[in-house]
């Protein structure tokens, strides 16, 4: 009995107690250094400058969805759903695997350090690059979250509205933050789980439990994804990336770690990022620390605009901020940027760095992409936004667009 | 400063951690008979029998909204509210003893026990008797309660769609219950509590925490509150009391309590229970037990109907129940009337004690009352149903109606 | 698959979260009317008095030990320990069972309502008598329980110093009270349980959970068990009850509901409870309801000395404890009696029903019973208070007695 | 009452709720790039590759020890001790920047980065130029940190064996680990502080609390401080900073950010510090980052030992540890240095930068330091160790000794 005892490990998780790793190739895995890169991605980027205790990490996410995965697998085998231990083994990889490709800060800089290029992309380059290391073992699981499996549900209890990842992350970034306001019931919902027709589905008498969910998810969004701060320093954050890489391309010297330096100076695309080798061992190697360092060694840059970026995101030092759901016109934003390029002594064109303007946009709900479906106690399939009598869900369907613009207060250069 | 140690009295509360009793008034209230009786009535009536931890007491929620209160005032004197000691302890007075007027199992029998009365109106009668004892030291307590006195927030902490009452059994009823996404973010909301035009208000920024606070009630109402078996016990522990009184009437004996039987014979209503001694003697000793005390005793009466309640109460043997949105015609109450009638063999009179049908209200908002206001950045006050852009709260204002109707399965008489 | 889901009952408890009731003949032991019994027998007896949150049950104590009875036979069956399905049943149902002979307000009554019938007996008597309504299924459960199943390592998971029984009362006790302190690494523990020579043991790397799990033992009985007021709330109890049987004796009516009264008149002895099926009946029919309706009714009975001690006990005038290491000697004890008898008017021997004295023991750990075996990486069993270096459990297993003594104050009598 | 709104600064902080800061001169203080700074400096080093939730920072620990310093204050006053506005801001103040010294992972290069600079004085370097830039007002809040201000007892709630810095990163570190045995209750403890003779003391019904929070500290060093795989890392990581010097020293180039570079490079003292605008300028540049970062430039150093280092710590392919408690010979060493250096290649010099060998020393508590004064109820001041019946103290206040040895298993190196 003493000889299993080694490959048991546990990871102590505040969220959800002991998360036990049941497989030696889950746990070889997780051990990649691939993996503990992951250790080194925060997972809410720059949120912990609103909520302090938000430093938690994708490494611990992924654990964390991987844990819900197993339960959820345990409960719709329980209600009679056949699930062999490869498809059991393979989903688990999937969603261990579903967010590897994150870079620095994750969505911080989605889009931004390689254009174009999303971090479900890069997943997928990685799960078949350690397919190969791994010698095919990971096929299955790249069916899966590719969606290209028959059993449909095991996709979308990897990626879909009522997915293990947003189960898992809207209790820990709820748990980290301390907005308790966002806590969801996960383990009953997870207990509703049910499989009909092939699709993952709740039964009836957790609509309750769905409709807090979108709720809370929807408070989540606003009071912590989407605050206006923490958009404003990602603005910032994003500015400070391009500066750099136009400074590069001007030819002007910026100092970066090897591999935040490559992504600076190429430009990257999907198929060069498949292809070449080169490309996904540089992106092994960027994590936040690549960006907080780049920031650091920026505050004394001879560029008066990265330097400015630099120190105000370290210092803490942020912009104003105004956010509303209508979009500021061209004419309001000129004037702010004539104002800042008065103040600040730069021209205009170094003004737009500092002049930060974006929408964002969430819906809580939406009905056109794969619903959430409620299996009735009558034995229909109804979507949620038919079946919830009380929450207006065509309401919550609706995107929710809001404005906002961040620029610096006078005492921003002052110090 | 030992000195002051005795008096600092500190309740142990698993919720809100320690609450302190500041003042001896509130410690001599607390001691007082009339308070300890609430140790003795369940918070939610029957609902353990589907939460098994829901067991707290009106005592320990009247000791938990005591202590928001204390913090809301705190955080309004901060805020520049002017507040007087005086203020401080009525305002406390007044949410320590608004709920001293609950029977047993709070709601389940109000209306029942005593016809027409409800808790407010025997809270009060309980109020005026112990300023008489405290010697008019609760007449701004009172005022305050009823809302004669001038500074009309302080009411309204007490008493509205906003009040820490509200704050407290929330908060409680999801910690003992487990329903973990009753959650409120109560220690938010009350950092945004405020005074405008002496109105208790809520600055902008609280704004998503009152939608979350709205959606979570709802979710309680559903989901505890009127659980369908919770409702159906309630019924059938309404049926039994009416099944006794109807009994006594026609002369037969029922066992019960000095305190319940006088209940059970005399028909009470507000005005005599002002001005008699005897019916606030008796409503003081009267609790939880006195009714379970009395379903024992009536477990082997000779009345079929009673003695058939008592024990599918005691032995949790409980009624078939449905519950829908549309109501149920006499025809259909009639069918089942007539079934139950022939297979338990008893009159159709009689069967008409155990088919049980009523329906049951709820809304999450309502705006025609005193409505929830909104402080906006510009200095208006706004009803969260006008500001909430996303939440259809014109549909949540909208009350729910459900229809149920509770019968005994063959099985209930078989044990 | 739906087909499941009603036979799938769940239980939302708030320490555990969900507990799933996994088989059909568990369910009908839950759903039986002696179970059900246990839902008004508080855990902690008068407990609330000092915590108000402490009103849990031994329904819900007996259901969650139960769950941790599941985790713990699949933690060692994952460590490879062969247990078959029928002994897991078995197991889960004996620890159901273990609490199913205690009696009104748990230990308080305990020898004393029924004296020298301890609950452990009772419960064998109900577990017999279970087994034969359920026609010899419960076999085996009664031979774990009783400890003649040939795999002590069951037993030991039911009874022993790091039984499920404890990991769940410590738990459950801490959470309900507030007193988190008693926090115990239960899951961890769980983790750590291991079977060697048919003995439950405990990896080596779980010493410091175990030393923590019995500070927190201690602590707990400190700080909550042999807390002063509730021993001496107790033991107001205790006279009471012995009061109304002394005076039955002398043939004076003392109401009490039938079951208590029973009781009070009959001398129940263990050989008696086994044979008659009058005694196990009337058992059947007491809980925490009949003793509070007795107190109520005494209130106003016409021996001063039983009318004072259940108004002291329902309106919680409690007595005047002191407590100490040393033995208040007969002298100490005389004075006081004395005193008492001369302020309250009362005969000395009945002064002796105030004057209330008893000690208290507690240890830590029992080295002479069987003790908590460490399985030590090089193989060997050690008993916890040999391998554990820092505690000094050799001070630890040194029974630890206080002595108690408590009589009325002066306003008690007054109200 | 509007106007106040913006100077309150509200945390959230899922540990203790919400912070509030209640004056500008401390909001002004947190909003300094020093205090900012914090940020970047986690609390418990490498402690997150044991336990993947500790990620918190010195910032976040500082607000939540100047939380429990308020409501400290509050009680001393509320028990009648003479505390002033200005003291209370100070003591504040103190507490807030107590650790304000601490370099990249806290405790794990102290002493290394900067030899026999300790992180206290380093604070108190920080608190006399921030003292010079308040202009002054930093004054008494300096004289408590180092104790020579009269007021004793505000000198030991910030700095003693029982301070608000104990009972925050307790609760603080066993929150984010997940050792929820690591509880203690810090509420309790705070209610009952109070002060005699000017020394800060605790109510005597504090003592089982006081034993529990001993007893939980001890938890916490073992099973997190000193975790024989956290003490492995930290090794290697001083190790890994000792090579790059002695490469430095021998002239090789070590790429390095420029605070890191400066520290590699010179030797720098207490005195130094205090006088070089210099020093203090780089070390308020230098962060986790710059540690991260250096290892991973130094991944693919030249240097085999170095780049084995930064690869062994980045990838967590950690050294094996073996951990006792007693001492390894120098032969027991020789003979493993001889083993590595064959295995590996590398001449015995370089061998012994893998052969990492240390002890660790815990006790918990030091009768000999100023103890933890129990406040008894006939009045004297008895030290814990003096009172406690129960906890062997003399046993607790003994060290504890452990030595471990950290070397690299084969496959470190494969890969």
């Amino acid at each position: 009995m003493k000889t299993q005892l080694n490959k048991r490990k546990i990871f102590n998780d505040p969220v959800h107690g002991f998360i036990t790793i049941p497989h030696e190739l889950i746990f070889d895995i997780i051990e990649h250094p691939y993996f503990q890169r992951l250790r080194r991605i925060k997972q809410l980027g720059f949120s912990d400058y609103v909520y302090p205790g938000a430093l938690h990490t994708r490494f611990h996410h992924a654990l964390g969805a991987f844990h819900l995965m197993r339960k959820a697998l345990n409960i719709l085998k329980i209600k009679g759903v056949k699930i062999t231990e490869q498809e059991e083994l393979s989903a688990s990889i999937a969603i261990l695997l579903h967010d590897i490709g994150h870079g620095p800060f994750s969505h911080t800089l989605e889009h931004i350090l390689i254009p174009k290029v999303s971090h479900e992309s890069v997943s997928k380059i990685y799960m078949k690059e350690l397919n190969k290391q791994f010698k095919g073992k990971l096929k299955m699981a790249i069916d899966i979250f590719e969606g290209t499996y028959p059993k449909q549900f095991l996709h979308q209890l990897v990626s879909s509205q009522l997915d293990v990842d947003r189960l898992d992350y809207l209790t820990r970034d709820s748990f980290f933050t301390g907005v308790n306001e966002g806590v969801i019931a996960y383990d009953r919902i997870i207990e509703m789980f049910n499989v009909k027709d092939d699709q993952l589905v709740i039964d009836e008498k957790g609509i309750y439990s769905i409709e807090n969910f979108l709720i809370a998810r929807r408070l989540m969004y606003w009071q912590v994804y989407l605050h206006k701060t923490v958009l404003c320093v990602e603005q910032m954050m994003i500015k400070a990336i391009e500066r750099a890489k136009d400074l590069i391309r001007e030819g002007v010297k910026v100092p970066a770690s090897d591999a935040l330096q490559y992504f600076l100076v190429n430009d990257v695309n999907v198929a060069a990022f498949s292809k070449s080798e080169t490309v996904l061992k540089n992106y092994s190697m960027l994590d936040d620390n690549d960006i907080i360092c780049g920031l650091k060694a920026w505050r004394s840059h001879d560029d008066r605009i990265l330097s400015l970026l630099a120190n105000a995101i370290l210092d803490r030092k942020l912009f104003k901020v105004e956010m509303r759901e209508k979009a500021f016109s061209h004419k309001e934003i000129e004037a702010i940027t004539n104002e800042v390029s008065k103040k600040f002594k730069v021209s205009k064109k170094d003004a737009a760095f500092l002049v930060l303007t974006d929408s964002t946009t969430n819906h809580v709900y939406n009905p056109s992409e794969n619903g959430i479906l409620i299996w009735t106690r009558n034995g229909k399939l109804e979507d949620i936004a038919q079946v919830s009598d009380q929450l207006n869900l065509s309401v919550l369907t609706k995107p929710v667009v809001k404005y906002y613009l961040c620029f610096p207060k006078e005492k921003t250069l002052s110090h």
